[in-house]
């Protein structure tokens, strides 16, 4: 089965936008085993977007088409898949029903020019987003593609809204079960993303192996459903293991996933650190908010990407006090208390995060201290990292502790994995004192 | 003229990395005045990026490959380039010797596998990259794709690495000009980009409108090369106007360049903060440190991402002392020394700033509290932010002041326009102090 994806619009083309939609389309399809070998970016001209459209099914076996749903007239998606379809556009009573209930629920007359969005090339069906937006996405069959012996084979367009909080919903809950639905197995897929810190690719790789190989045996063996593991590393956001369970129903799916997500974490325990779309700071900022504790922060090398990544978590205001960004040694030594002598050392992100916790008024805190590159400061390489952390009286008197680290890539890459290292650090410790008081 | 981008890279099919250098080399194409109708991302797989790039070729004047001529095996751009062209890879070389000099320079021994980056398909020119890395671009013409009775005008094939800095200094200072010279007129092509602040594009387009109607007039009338303006807003990197010069050689091309950027920097006056790639963030370290003073930041709604994105500046040690994010408000209270009480305030705003320069010992410092949203906080609607500036005794007694901005966008918007306005009022404030002291 392959897939390609074609994004729409002329703003991407003049770089206003940066095209990620399709980046985060083919790590799913990665993910659920689905070949992508191009992706294409079109501007809004109908003529293009038919050529782009037919090419690509002749490469592939589907296209998913992101952006170009929208209501004013620049959007012609809808256009250009009826005419590679050979058939012509009818409203959808049902999807116009659910944008006028959307209009009239939010108290506001729905202007004309929206009932755009509800119409649907023939043979084509309205996927009702399910988080209400105002453009349905579409599934279209496109007639004469498929094997006339197997109904249902025929070759497929997709179409997603622009707007990545719609379009992840759709590819992900919908399109991409369609799609390995369509390749071939009668079954339903379901599917999870574990994020880990800690152990490098190929260490989890290692670690799951057995499992791998008992999930080979049982397929070869065909007892009944499938589990596939695959991994992905990215960066500030963990390493991934994306668990795919496919089954004859749902319900079965569902339990092989969770007996399989069972089996994953009793093998890698404290090295998830969330699921899905959950970063490492939700996950710090929730075992915080479970004991009733309050976090400060102090940085370096980092320069304030610690403080900015953990009030993107909403809600972080509960927990989250501030930090302080001493990038000037003196800095450190007069508002965190860091004693006079060198800043990249164990000793100084200790001091750096009891200072942290001392000033900032917070439970805990967490420090990072050291040299991002590319040049080598106090002697020492680009790349090495001290992270410390103050527990506070939360976890008895052994409550301050620094470890050190060495990180790979330049400058941002230090920075970043700076970051998760010190977040993780923080979280690996909280796991040990229990929410109801350690 | 059009112009196709290929971005070379199974990484990229897989979404482990988002392709932004297609958006950037899209926004120097539009500046340019090239149109850009396709943009594809393509494996690293033979076949798979010949077929891409004859496409291109039918479709197009040009394409630019991005990636794919690093030393492994992996990186085919060359041969696909070689086989679309029907010619062999030969050594060149001058690009060997450059290659095997960087490598004794830095007292390295060249792998053999090097050796591969200075071949050239047959008919191909290398172009040394002006900042010297291991790759060569490559300069491509396809023969029998031209005008027979026209030498020169065969369609090409440019090739560049897909490192982003080697990318970007290819593509602007060699690839463009050519693809412009290619274009049919013989004439030279000289660009420049102002950055500015303080007005919105369609207000810059007003302001620079006599200066367009000129520039149109000299056209019609013959009087010699021309000059065009074009403007493109880039969120935290401000609103940019490019000035593009065309003349019959390069000493008149960037006579008219010199005289449009006077014509419009009298215009535009301090609404320009930077040109090409300076950032707000660079023009700020430097207006601080011509006048020997250093700079402290508090942050509340942008959590750290001030702080973060001064510190990528590089250099920016010998200037920036820290931030302090005080995201809850009793910090703003008790480490900056905020009167209690509401602290969305331009009151709250002057306290952090000299809260921040008396704790980080900075001789000035700039200050951002506000409703980041999507609630609105204390009352106040969401996009409401305040920005302080203590300017300490570098410009007598008055030097605290505060004011009120409403931002457009949701929270990530909010907090980026935050960062890009804070930054710039410190700016302007700064340009009415002398740098022999004010």
């Amino acid at each position: 089965m392959r897939c390609e994806v074609v994004a729409v619009g002329t703003e991407l083309l003049l770089g206003q936008i940066v095209d990620t939609n399709s980046a985060w389309i083919g790590e799913q399809l990665a993910l659920a085993g689905i070949d992508s070998h191009f992706q294409t970016k079109v501007g809004d001209n109908h003529a293009r977007m038919v050529s782009v459209l037919r090419l690509a099914l002749e490469r592939s076996d589907a296209v998913i088409v992101c952006g170009g749903l929208g209501p004013t007239q620049d959007d012609i998606t809808r256009e250009a898949i009826a005419e590679v379809m050979g058939v012509s556009l009818e409203l959808d009573e049902a999807a116009a029903s659910r944008i006028e209930a959307m209009f009239s629920g939010r108290g506001r007359r729905m202007p004309m020019n929206n009932l755009r969005q509800a119409e649907v090339p023939v043979g084509a069906t309205a996927i009702a987003d399910p988080q209400p937006g105002t453009a349905p996405g579409l599934i279209c069959p496109v007639a004469g593609t498929g094997d006339p012996t197997r109904p249902g084979s025929e070759k497929v367009i997709y179409a997603v809204p622009g707007v990545p909080r719609e379009m992840k919903v759709l590819v992900g809950e919908v399109i991409v079960p369609d799609l390995v639905r369509r390749s071939g197995v009668s079954s339903t897929i379901v599917s999870r993303t574990l994020r880990t810190w800690g152990e490098s690719e190929s260490g989890l790789a290692e670690r799951l192996a057995p499992r791998v190989a008992e999930l080979d045996r049982r397929f070869d063996a065909g007892e009944g459903g499938s589990v596939t593991i695959a991994y992905l590393a990215s960066g500030i956001e963990g390493i991934k293991v994306r668990l795919t369970a496919k089954a004859a129903d749902t319900v079965t799916a569902e339990a092989l996933l969770a007996e399989e997500e069972a089996e994953v974490r009793a093998e890698l325990g404290d090295l998830v650190f969330g699921v899905n779309d959950e970063t490492i700071e939700a996950s710090v900022l929730s075992l915080l908010r479970a004991r009733g504790l309050t976090l400060g922060v102090a940085e370096s090398l980092t320069g304030g990407l610690m403080g900015a990544r953990i009030c993107d978590v909403p809600g972080a205001s509960d927990v989250f006090r501030g930090s302080i960004v001493s990038y000037a040694s003196d800095v450190k030594f007069s508002v965190l208390g860091v004693p006079a002598g060198p800043v990249v050392t164990a000793e100084a992100a200790m001091a750096m995060a009891t200072g942290a916790r001392r000033v900032l008024g917070s439970d805990v805190a967490v420090a990072v201290t050291g040299v991002a590159g590319p040049d080598p400061q106090e002697g020492i390489a680009p790349g090495t990292v001290y992270v410390g952390l103050d527990l506070g009286d939360v976890d008895g008197p052994k409550g301050v502790e620094a470890f050190e680290v060495k990180l790979p890539g330049g400058r941002a890459e230090v920075r970043q994995f700076s970051v998760i290292t010190a977040m993780n650090a923080l979280r690996t410790r909280l796991l040990l004192c229990q929410p109801d008081g350690g």
